[in-house]
């Protein structure tokens, strides 16, 4: 009571949101049924857009701050699993969308022309807000993507590819990990000799196994070592940065390091939220592709071979962006470093006291 | 390029769409930041509702007409499918919603009092035009519920709740239909016959049953018997007004009659789709008592004993609506009547060939 | 190649997996296809209830130490936000089981008697092991529910209900929280104090309201001291121990002192992962809660009014348990003792230095 | 009572089924946590998959009379929509899954090797059941395929592959559908005619464009005849055959005619069936390769760059087998083909009624 009542159909603008829908067909004198199914499914799709922009935003500014408060990283975490659940549920809008069959989207198809989501101005900032760059992105007609935008909006979506994006900042926040390298403890060192370790039990293993003739064990001790190699791309800083100038990586040395600390002692209470965090974000990575991947198999079904809306060779277009349009795969090629837990080395007391809670 | 060029952001109202989120928290100089969330999910649903509405009133027109065209049948059943499928959509909105802890929610209660579900007109339109009428629903406050919608809403609400559900228009279509009474086949005759051996059956195998004392025998047989007069009201018109004026049925006897011939001779090809109507119409119900049910609990999560926002009892006054406001519970009470299909009358040879498609 | 090559069939031992459905419909010479469909779906819940079995074990061998280490946490919370994930899939399956229509049902009912889901061994042990007690059950047929388990099952069923329960231990951890009460910090007169001042502002604001007239004034004071007196169940001990004697609440005092300070704070870091727990109970009572509701549903799809394949009144006792079965009531009844986050008493610096990292 | 009583726990065979999870890192000394998961998801699958193999060979039972009886299409179309319903849920069972992080699954990995999902026999048989040939699939490791199934069940793979699969079926059953061509309606003429117009009308507007320069309207003009040379697929049966060789088609010319009739005219009571039918073909082809997709993104997160335990390169293998594995590729395709309704020829009344029930 200490503010004006407020009515439910006043508080959400009723009257402007359930009058947003201008059916073309209607205007043309040719009115098709399943028009308004695919002004509202898209019209549902922005208002969740915005919804997750002011979530990656809020969570952009909790990771600007240097250093990261602890007693944001809840709330930080809490965000992003919201944002997961919110592009969980896009992906079943796409089951709302199937309901309408090819014919009925030819109904109003032509009066459309040449809208299309290519030029849905939040979903580019949500993919340029989480890190995709222009370089990472499958080019299209020639042109740049934000070219197909409102012109209102161009600006400010070059404005935004400029500014540091939540892959920039997470990095960031990465390479700032403690832990990486004390007086008392060099984790690289000691994950290098349970690397080795593992590997020379392995080629043991092969060398010693009765079963296997000459040649079977040179084969097998020869790919063990290239495995064993891979892992260069972890201790070599240099050799890490050729393969991050060809493109395999894109994660600064330090960052892609603190990740795999993180990921490997994540059970150590000050390493808990920040395993949930990268997690999260591979998650939305994850999602956001199988939204993409929905999507190209929805176009083809609606347009076969025909052309998209937006122009684009549809199906075909979407399905590369599918595979390409991803943001957080070095996380997901973290695992290749991954050792089994029981050959992880043990952290010295004193470094799994500071990782705990004193009080 | 018959018609202007369209821009996506034009097309879908964006600027209108996305400046329809007014916080009151920010209004009140006590930002909330979970409350756009809130905003968000309910504009959601109202889009939802709209689209609901708009599949409900075209299914409407379509059973309007005497007869209804055979050939508008498919289409009636798949708008009646693609409700089911919005429905879904909005029981999953409930898991993004959920992802605001009831701490979060207090952060903004107090600015909305007294806004609450219970003024959403589309809300009750939908509750009302598939077939919920006054008495079905469950007392509140005293006051009639659409005394709590818009001022601008009450007349057109109570306009509709004269006019004819889509219960009323399913139950005169469910009446005119064929075959129920024909001169070569008279299917309430030979269904009674079948029931009663059915019974006679099964009394005979507990009579003969040596496992059985006498005592046993006794109660098993009555207990058939009651089960056998349960089917009176099915073959006794009387006694079945009798139990409708009581409300234990809603169904007029020659529709119920309809709906359960349908029901057993599904798979004859003129039942087909009648049987999939039916289907789709139970499915409605219980995905919008699914939803009912998970937001009442969902209430119960965020405040626990407290009001809600409505001034109601909240959880309490959900989870009993949920339990009552059922519309098509003569369809489920239907299988009460069904008897196994080894025991179903079969149709003699003239009657399934009218049932049949012949070209 | 350490060990001997595993082939995916025999790992799985599929032979005997594949040979286990058994259709009784057969037996009897009377084969009814979804006789298939009806044992898979159980058997998958099986395989999935063994699934959720092994981590309550595993959480619940977690939370049996004293005190409960720090960086088992993270696990414990995964493991029990994995039994959510299961219990959100098993809700799923509920789809599938309605695509058998009542009547296929019928085809093969009788042959079933009266085996049902009120047997299942593993579904009550879940229930019993994290925490419903005998007394919470709701009574059916006038004999204990694990006289319906198998024979082979009672005793072991009777040995569980004497066990300590997931509740039970968790109620023992939330006991030990330190911080409730400390030298420099009485948590419970702060929270008292902020309590009151609320109330005395909301009291304050109807007093000077000038819209208001006296009546008004008077009926919404009284309001608010009748809400200020609810909250006596959380400063009062006694008063406390009288309501959680006639069955309002079920968690130690001080247990539920602890699950608010734990909602309350909950940035803190050292509280993050104790509030996620807690919310991780919650959603599995409430899924659990959903997957009843969804089953009486289908029940009453299936059935009508006709009693369940176990002697039950089916879709009645369904419900009714639905509304009885739950477990972590308190932590939703512990909303209502939320205050908002503006009126929170801050953490004395020293104590919020406590609850975080100190490396 | 007539048949001896069932007990739920011998009915499923659970003594059986609970004992089938056989851990190897328990039988090698090193108990792994997640093995138990591990074991549960797959064996939920291979449950599921022997439902679904189940449900397609009883759909292939009715689809291999001549002709397919109409009173059957019904249940056809429901067991093919159950299919859906379970590969819906199946997709659902990798969130199941990726509750097991990649360092849970090193825990065991390699106890497992070299067993992989390459050798589930019932997924291979789902595929080739529904009509995935040799040809179609990715090779993979120089070996057929069936190579990888348990020696006993290879023999039974190669001798599926030899007999009709379901696409064979409808194929066959479409090529019988009535109205492609009778005495008084030439379909093909006629829907030839309407494409023409069609065209005609576009170049028509192009060229009376005034906002078009000369170039833009020769441009266009060309753009719109290429466009109208595709549909000589569709009128041309040499052409088509051509197209057909070159494995840009697959379905008969026949059947392909047959199908677009079902779509275009499926308002017609007679198509609402086979309407619905392909429509379910084409489900089940879209959500076996979301299957396949996410289960790809899976594969690439547990396992980086690491191989698969199939000895695959994993994540690769499985993202090109995900567009390349699909099989009813034709009904997509169809889509290019179609003309909006309002183009559509009108049937002739004659027809019209034959498509009809006349009772």
């Amino acid at each position: 009571m200490k503010y004006p009542p407020v009515h439910y159909h006043n508080y959400l603008g009723l009257d402007k949101l359930l009058d947003s829908q201008k059916l073309k067909s209607l205007e043309y004198g040719k009115p098709a049924h399943d028009e308004l199914l695919f002004i509202i499914v898209h019209q549902a799709y922005e208002l969740w857009f915005k919804q997750i922009l002011f979530e990656i935003n809020s969570v952009m500014t909790i990771f600007s701050t240097n250093p990261v408060e602890e007693s944001k990283l809840g709330v930080a975490c809490a965000r992003l699993e919201r944002v997961i659940a919110i592009m969980k549920l896009t992906v079943g809008q796409i089951d709302v969308l199937e309901t309408m069959t090819p014919l009925d989207f030819l109904d109003f198809r032509d009066v459309l022309y040449p809208a299309s989501g290519f030029q849905s101005f939040q979903w580019r900032l949500i993919e340029t807000k989480l890190g995709l760059r222009t370089q990472d992105r499958l080019a299209f007609n020639q042109s740049p993507f934000y070219k197909a935008l409102h012109e209102s909006q161009q600006q400010e979506m070059q404005d935004t590819m400029t500014q540091a994006s939540l892959f920039d900042l997470i990095e960031k926040w990465l390479e700032r990990t403690p832990f990486l390298n004390t007086d008392s403890f060099d984790f690289w060192k000691s994950y290098r000799g349970a690397v080795q370790n593992m590997f020379q039990d392995d080629i043991h293993t092969v060398q010693s196994n009765p079963r296997l003739s000459e040649e079977e064990k040179k084969k097998n001790t020869l790919g063990l070592e290239n495995s064993l190699k891979n892992f260069d791309a972890l201790f070599d800083e240099n050799y890490y940065e050729n393969l991050r100038q060809q493109g395999q990586f894109r994660l600064s040395y330090k960052a892609l390091q603190a990740a795999l600390l993180v990921q490997i002692y994540r059970d150590q209470p000050i390493l808990q939220l920040p395993f949930r965090i990268i997690r999260a974000l591979l998650d939305i990575d994850e999602t956001m592709t199988t939204w993409r991947y929905r999507h190209a198999l929805m176009a083809m079904r609606m347009l076969g071979q025909k052309i998209g809306t937006g122009g684009s060779s549809g199906h075909k277009y979407l399905a590369d962006a599918t595979a390409q349009h991803k943001i957080f795969t070095d996380f997901f090629n973290l695992t290749t470093f991954f050792v089994p837990r029981s050959q992880v080395p043990e952290l010295p007391p004193n470094i799994a006291k500071k990782m705990n809670f004193n009080y």
